[in-house]
């Protein structure tokens, strides 16, 4: 009997990710609040408001009934707005199945509680940190639902749970490989949201491929100082769900923090950038919360820094740009 | 007194160079072959063959008198052809002064001899390691020349060569900072050129940015593993003259060994390609002494094994994509 699957969230990545399970074989149930993209995943096959042009399996059967989908999941995967999940599933506190595995398709740290989505999904659920997994890598939701071919990787502490999860979703065109350092794939998803902010900046400001070539490398870099402040292992940042979804996001212009942080380099306010991309975009909220660990870990994050200052604070993008590449630095490793 | 320079080669990068030195304060010889070229430099302040819309800063001076440009220089940058410095600078040995640098600004791997070019250069002029250095960095010429702020990185077994050759390059916009690791820093340059070429030849054969993030993540693994092997300090190539100067080549349409990949990719022939790319690209003769080298020492390099098996083996491009992105692998750091 194939595994019965839900997943939470009509987005373009819920959606996506519940066609890559279909593809597999797994009994899919996409939960969504709204009626008429409920309707047409289940009867048009289609997402037209998240994922234009895409014909999704007809094994995709979407529902509005969030605790049926929750209480019959063998496997709960969760692709809802960082910052309103806990709020949408406290409800559900206790009905995952006692068998039932979680799986975060989040990228994100909560404000105000500086939790990883791992963490929240476990709190809120109820569900004991080993039965949670995560899922990350360089996964441009557009291009997997186009089953071009892509890596990812699926991260939980035990290893047969990750497993289990990649067992879930590899086909033909996705291919998930295992870690068991959750700490380090979920970091690395979501300080990348906040360096493709910086990278944005820069080139809605100007500068050229030599800038964002330097800000990946150093983003890179203090992604992985605080990542290992915090017992990740170091090796995950320079893998798939490290530097795969950096440089990933990086290139896109279907990254919304990307395309977002281009609106603001090129002048825009916070308010005008937010309407231009149509939303606003994850690293706008995430990196409050993680300058906020950062120092409370001691970690220097002199981008993530930047980009707070430039967004909430009020600095002028031209003056973070300057500061970013003018610190001054002897040697390298320093 | 400020110090004398020359530096070897009117191609873009060494021209580039030579407008770096001079902003810097250095007085500035730039040798090359071609009379019409080398006139235009001294009296128009241009190089319209090889970077095209610069204007040149009046301290540049060129010259075709090879002889005098290496005997009176300080400091000896070169950037000639890596397959062809050797034969250029045999007639040359001993010349260089007895205080004098040599600094390469070659990306490559000698064939036959499987040297790096720090190797080529002091050999061929009789010039000790420690006065070799390199400089590498996600460098892209016309970005440079049109004074964009540039990081990079200079290197030299010793410290304080690095730091003379640094002062002698160092302006508002162009930073370099100091490393003594030369056999990290010249690898990641060479073997960049052929990830580049891989990422080229995937993204011309229609594959997208995960695709292109998950080359370049291995790509990146894969230089490392032979780095360490070879002595180079891991956290070279996580820096800017690995990382980095990796992500600038595979993000621009500038870089030659990118476009030639690409055309290979839409299904050319590698002689098409070149025709089509104005030119042969560095790794396209780099590649097959890089997997020398890696046999030699018994590292895995898929991705450059596969970039040799196209173009000078025969393989499908799409049977080297697919091989790439299906090889059997279950946990990540594995």
């Amino acid at each position: 009997m194939s595994t019965a699957v839900s997943v939470l969230g009509t987005g373009a990545w819920g959606t996506t990710f519940a066609a890559v399970l279909a593809d597999a074989g797994c009994r899919v149930r996409l939960w969504g609040r709204d009626e008429e993209v409920v309707t047409e995943i289940t009867h048009g096959h289609r997402n037209t408001r998240n994922l234009p042009g895409v014909d999704l399996p007809a094994g995709v059967v979407a529902t509005t009934d969030l605790d049926g989908a929750v209480r019959d999941a063998e496997v709960l995967a969760v692709a809802l707005p960082s910052q309103s999940v806990r709020e949408v599933l406290t409800p559900l506190a206790g009905r995952v199945r006692a068998d039932g595995t979680v799986v975060s398709l989040m990228k994100g740290v909560e404000l105000g509680t500086d939790q990883r989505m791992s963490q929240v999904l476990g709190e809120v659920l109820r569900v004991p940190p080993r039965r949670v997994a995560v899922v990350s890598g360089p996964n441009l939701a557009k291009e997997i639902a186009a089953r071009q071919p892509t890596a990812t990787v699926v991260a939980a502490e035990d290893e047969s749970v990750a497993q289990r999860v990649a067992a879930c979703c590899a086909s033909g065109y996705f291919r998930p490989y295992t870690n068991t350092d959750v700490v380090g794939v979920e970091l690395g998803g979501a300080v990348k949201n906040i360096i493709a902010l910086a990278v944005g900046m820069a080139q809605g400001g100007g500068y050229g491929d030599n800038t964002k070539a330097t800000i990946i490398t150093r983003g890179l870099a203090e992604i992985t100082r605080l990542g290992t402040e915090l017992g990740a292992d170091p090796a995950t940042f320079a893998g798939l769900a490290g530097l795969g979804d950096l440089v990933a996001t990086c290139a896109s212009p279907l990254s919304r923090n990307h395309t977002l942080g281009a609106h603001v380099g090129a002048g825009r306010s916070l308010e005008d950038a937010v309407t231009a991309t149509g939303g606003t975009a994850e690293g706008v909220k995430s990196c409050r919360s993680v300058l906020e660990l950062a120092q409370r870990h001691g970690v220097d994050m002199p981008i993530t820094a930047a980009v707070v200052a430039v967004l909430h604070e009020g600095l002028p993008v031209q003056a973070m740009t300057q500061a970013l590449l003018s610190r001054p630095r002897k040697d390298e490793r320093a």
